[in-house]
């Protein structure tokens, strides 16, 4: 029998827990700190309540999911480096030396790498593997995969959110992995937002000024030959996304499902949440924008998402590490509200 | 004898490193990310190393210092709380009951406690104490200290940095406590920058219309009635303002003296290291600006700092909990240097 998306999706993501939003709140009215102080790092630590269902809410164990993938529009010359650069990243994530697992260390998270699909054999013992296929199709010129392979490969995200509660992980963070990832991004960002070719596409990595109009072209293209319909996720995803897109809207979806927090890094990351908000609304009450990217279209994104994000630091480097960043300031966030003092405890005038 | 500021932070203040900054350039380049896909992260790490004089640089343990102080000025109805309650935070800080403590412990650093002026007698083993009045004069009737008596809190300021670093601190944040502290803060602004008291005048934490309206009015009478020299940081420090933002000043001096990099907080610790960049611009280069504070005079000081924050998360709390939020990752930045793989050690194309 195969499972289908809505057998997920329906009535599995439940709205945040109201009642532990409101003991939150009066919690938080209760310490010792001028009312609304912490802006929206307050929000965030009330929204933790909602989430996990707990107050004081508590995280357990932390894990940074970062999704591969390969891109078959890549032939179009839209990145500035090849695609063999994906399995070389995911084997330098799997042996501890990419910028991720420096911010994992210092964040107290483990770096969980999922293959969905990479143009190469990988093997390494820790590696998860939900490999769909090799690379997906150029969307240039075809879909970029099937639409049933859509639809497993976000099941597939949902799943590994799953493993990860199962064992006792109870904070993530989602990011990605694939050479020219910008591209379909961008795509996805004008089918999904009605957003323009010139607003969504940006330098990615850095590709130069010629790149950077070649880029847009090939958007432009992709488009056109898909025609893919902007009210239909699993569409937009399937024709102009990537294996790992797919799989992070899953996990995004996943979250939301098994109530764990969930913090989604930059442009590529947050246009797969988008495509999960998309399949269900509800679910976007779950995440958390950790970082505003340097690359244009994210904020456009953001935008569409109703988030706002953490840091401004004009990162651009995906893997996840901005969310590895906003993981401790959430978790400390959360925290004030079952360790600070209240003005009753420590006799500080209201 | 009696130590003069000058014998302090003349030759004792050095540029960053120029060759460590050059090494930490170049090691940057050749890490596993595209080049500048950090952004301001990416800025951070190499000024650590300027800093530290070390390539990669070298943390070692962490100390948020959170001076305290009254202000007489309280008595002009400036603040939505008492003064009675600067007393009852520092003992909520020192028994770590205090936001500041909850976002200590996830950033793995000591709060430091210090007394530079609070107007009761407080007494408590960990307690620092540098006290030198019971609180401020008011600055809407006279000055808040003698000329004297600002040189020496700054000298405390620098010689708290110097207990610190002699103890293996090596990365400091620096906050406050001090009711009323943000009138004294404003006024200092428009003293130092030429900004409007409606510019630089803000809620603090929590005044009503009519008491911003006041707390505009005081303002102007304090810099109508002192006449400080918005030349001269010292005179504007002991006519406008406070014993705790005094000590701040020699903290952020101190930094630079000893090497250490320092994370300033919001409005008023930014006030304070404002005025140490007019005792010694050098030594702005040893500081980070942590988050961009509700309080609107803040965006001010900031950009006359030339320092951009980390966080943009709305917070107007003061005590250090803006600066030690970003203590990991100024760290994990940092780290980057020291822990990531090159393109060469972990075989990825350029």
């Amino acid at each position: 029998m195969v499972v289908k998306l809505k057998d997920y999706i329906g009535s599995g993501i439940q709205p945040l827990d109201a009642t532990a939003l409101e003991r939150a709140r009066e919690r938080m009215e209760s310490l010792t700190m001028p009312q609304g102080s912490l802006g929206r790092l307050g929000e965030i630590a009330v929204r933790m309540s909602g989430i996990t269902g707990q107050m004081p809410p508590v995280t357990g164990k932390k894990a940074i999911v970062v999704m591969a993938g390969d891109h078959g529009v890549c032939a179009e010359g839209v990145s500035a480096y090849p695609s063999s650069v994906t399995p070389q990243m995911v084997m330098n994530f799997l042996n501890g030396g990419a910028a991720v697992n420096v911010f994992a260390k210092h964040a107290g998270a483990d770096v969980i790498c999922v293959d969905m699909g990479v143009a190469s054999h990988l093997s390494h013992p820790s590696l998860w593997n939900y490999k769909f296929g090799f690379g997906t199709k150029n969307i240039a010129c075809e879909p970029a995969m099937l639409r049933e392979e859509a639809e497993q490969a976000v099941i597939a995200g949902i799943q590994v959110v799953k493993r990860l509660v199962d064992a006792g992980y109870r904070l993530l963070a989602v990011g990605e992995m694939g050479i020219g990832n910008t591209t379909p991004a961008a795509a996805m960002t004008c089918a999904l937002t009605g957003a323009s070719p010139d607003e969504a596409v940006g330098r990615g990595t850095g590709v130069d000024d010629q790149g950077l109009l070649r880029k847009r072209m090939v958007v432009r293209k992709a488009i056109a030959v898909n025609d893919p319909d902007g009210n239909n996720a699993l569409d937009v995803l399937a024709k102009l996304g990537g294996y790992e897109i797919a799989g992070m809207a899953g996990v995004c979806l996943g979250a939301a499902m098994y109530r764990v927090p969930l913090i989604i890094d930059g442009y590529i990351t947050s246009v797969a949440a988008l495509a999960a908000a998309r399949l269900n609304p509800v679910a976007a009450s779950y995440w958390f924008a950790s970082h505003r990217s340097a690359e244009s279209g994210h904020s456009i994104v953001l935008q569409a998402l109703g988030l706002e994000p953490i840091l401004e630091l004009g990162m651009r480097l995906g893997e996840g590490t901005g969310a590895a960043l906003c993981m401790r300031i959430v978790e400390a966030g959360a925290d004030v509200l079952g360790s600070m003092a209240t003005f009753e405890s420590a006799g500080v005038s209201r």
